[in-house]
């Protein structure tokens, strides 16, 4: 701490990302990411990308990506923004639609994230129990409230909620803009996107991060009613107009052609989440149904805090969370067959 | 404007970039870019980190790039910063040391960017008149502050403040955080990272985008005392903990390796800068002696408004700022030499 730093600055307690470790051979499970790399089409994209233009600021209004976008998940491109990774676009937000003095209805056990933006920009909030089975409970939410922001499926629970209780969330606060973020929807989830047109007030981030193999890139999309985009992109303009480099824009638009490679990563992931759900509950796990990429698992009578250690020490990276009511779980990112493989072995092994 | 906007968003004036038109043929004399492109080493790298990687979160702390810019410019790893972009890194900056109540510096005539950050993040600041040959007049910043923030070289005036006043401003302002932005500095200032061993308030932040030929890429740099670096890193990790990609971290640390061709294309642009200037002057124009790569010129009796308005309409675009003291002016980016000729041509004509 020094008497330079904001009294934000000094007081806030900052998000903490799954490690990035550098060392060659390792499982890494730890924060999300896809098993398998972006095709072929989308890496000679980005490389046919990489061009004198560089020397020019990018398209700001990333017009084709938003283009891209629009058409594939079949809305308009004013009803699409595009940032520098869904975290960025999620932090807009609370600049975007929050003043101090208003107030937020957060689960309690979600991304993280969304109590630091909150604490970041001095936005009051609420956190609102999940049900003890993780459960997001819509009655919960009723409460008269400013904004109400969730992932859908959850974090780290991997739990979805329907779209019909979504749905209630934005039908019961129409003063309140509902912030879905469904980074990992394309996993198993419904997304809100088709509601759109009926909820001015709903807004869908979506990343490319996780079903599209793209978290080194940093891409993320929101979608909802022109209003609220417009509101995100005068925030932007008031920080940093060009946050989406030319490659990057590049990289999107050729991943939301590439349909089949998507299509079979995303089988590949939900068929080795089925087996390891399935062999983890076999050697002794609870675990909870998944609707991402990812699993929440826990040993009864083990504390998870030792598993994950000693899963560390042989180069196996999951999550954990040392935090009420989750400090049971692990968190394991479904990686490839042979990571899962891997994972159980040594689980095996410890239990 | 919208009902779920903030109160800041309604209120807010965004910053308004110079436009990226996107017609085929003209001559873009309006952003600053650099005339000339990446080399192909920096093509090259960035072509290299194209790969199955990005299916990976990048290196949160730009590790490598931070060790190559500590390495060029004689400072140490813990002393640098990166971001997407130098405008992200000025925006975290008023996290990161200013909270609502305190009260910045800002030249009247800098870049606009600096007052549109205080109003989003509600931080108070006083306008310093700079003199009337545009000039920062060190003892018109005497009087007590939180923080102090200008470019230098200046922009949009091209005028460079010796080191000396730098450091006088650090020096009379040891409570205040002192933010020199050096964007333009390759191009004729002198640099104040030399300073920060002896100033633990004094940030210096630096871009790509200029010099570097990477305007399309999105880096800045700031560095300063391990102190104030860790206070921006906390605001990251409360924002966006990935604000780098993977290739653009390749790319940057290519740039920095290069220094035939970065030297190289300086001197182009510094050569041009001074024929264009002789040439400006002999048609008429009153110009300012520059320090950057753009030039401040206007034209006795003619309003520059029109002109810029009638350089556009020849596909010829440059800056205009309707603002006091500098509507007088056009500022044109020195581009090639080729460039310049033909605005010449057009100046020439229209005066």
């Amino acid at each position: 701490m020094n008497k330079y730093w904001s009294e934000t600055i000094k007081g806030i307690i900052p998000y903490v990302p799954g490690e990035q470790p550098r060392t060659g051979r390792l499982v890494k499970l730890n924060t999300n990411e896809n098993p398998y790399p972006p095709s072929e089409a989308v890496l000679e994209a980005m490389k046919s990308a990489v061009t004198e233009r560089l020397k020019l600021y990018p398209d700001p209004n990333c017009t084709l990506l938003r283009q891209a976008a629009a058409s594939y998940y079949g809305t308009s491109p004013e009803m699409v923004f595009a940032g520098n990774g869904s975290d960025e676009i999620l932090a807009f937000c609370y600049k975007a639609f929050f003043d101090p003095g208003d107030w937020l209805l957060i689960p309690d056990i979600t991304y993280n994230f969304y109590e630091v933006y909150a604490d970041l920009f001095g936005i009051s909030y609420q956190t609102i129990p999940l049900t003890p089975e993780f459960e997001v409970s819509v009655q919960a939410f009723a409460e008269p409230c400013d904004g109400i922001i969730l992932a859908n499926p959850n974090a780290p629970t991997g739990k979805a909620l329907p779209l019909i209780e979504i749905e209630a969330l934005a039908k019961n606060h129409p003063e309140a803009v509902v912030i879905v973020d469904e980074a990992y929807v394309d996993f198993g989830g419904e997304s809100a996107i088709p509601l759109l047109p009926f909820y001015d007030n709903l807004l869908v981030i979506r990343t490319f991060s996780k079903s599209r193999s793209l978290a080194g890139l940093r891409i993320g999309l929101a979608f909802g009613h022109p209003d609220l985009i417009e509101a995100l992109i005068r925030v932007r303009d008031c920080v940093n107009c060009f946050t989406v480099d030319w490659i990057a824009q590049a990289g999107a638009i050729a991943s939301l052609r590439d349909e089949t490679t998507f299509r079979s990563n995303l089988a590949s992931i939900v068929n080795t989440r089925s087996k390891a759900t399935s062999l983890l509950r076999a050697a002794g796990f609870e675990v909870i149904a998944s609707s991402t990429n990812f699993l929440m698992a826990s040993y009864p009578g083990l504390p998870a805090k030792g598993l994950y250690e000693a899963l560390r020490s042989r180069n196996i990276f999951v999550r954990f969370f040392p935090k009420p009511r989750i400090d049971q779980y692990l968190r394991i990112t479904v990686g490839t067959d042979e990571d899962m493989s891997i994972l159980l072995d040594a689980l095996t092994d410890l239990t």
